[in-house]
């Protein structure tokens, strides 16, 4: 259980953001060269993402990586 | 080069808070379940770890996962 809480947090990190830029998947996997069913599967905790991948994902994102899997309610005070 | 920085700045959390615990790579290994060599690779930034082992390192260290991806002196006000 302990391992997929660091994926849900990630993943409902990635999903507000996306949303709080009004992009879509596909547009938030051709910004971090990531195909789009793979930004689905991240979206769903179903993917194991790797440093790599997560440091593509906040660059896309425009945050710091760490905002990625900081607490779940870390990004709500962000304007 | 952003790619790895990602990378970086985990294996800098991972050293520095097994250090602090004053454990081997090899316990802390044994604790989170993660072969001693890979644990060296990690610190040394050459792993792409995943999500669920940074949750089993985050676990074993005693820290909140965010934390091992925290800004580079996130952790130095730490008692």
């Amino acid at each position: 259980m302990s391992a997929s809480a660091a994926r849900l947090r990630f993943a409902a990190h990635v999903r507000r953001l996306r949303k709080a830029l009004r992009v879509s998947q596909e547009e938030l996997g051709e910004r971090a060269g990531i195909h789009r069913t793979y930004i689905g599967a991240i979206e769903r905790g179903e993917a194991n993402v790797t440093l790599d991948h997560m440091q593509k994902l906040a660059d896309a994102l425009g945050v710091d990586v760490g905002e990625l899997l900081g607490p779940p309610d870390s990004l709500k005070s962000s304007p």
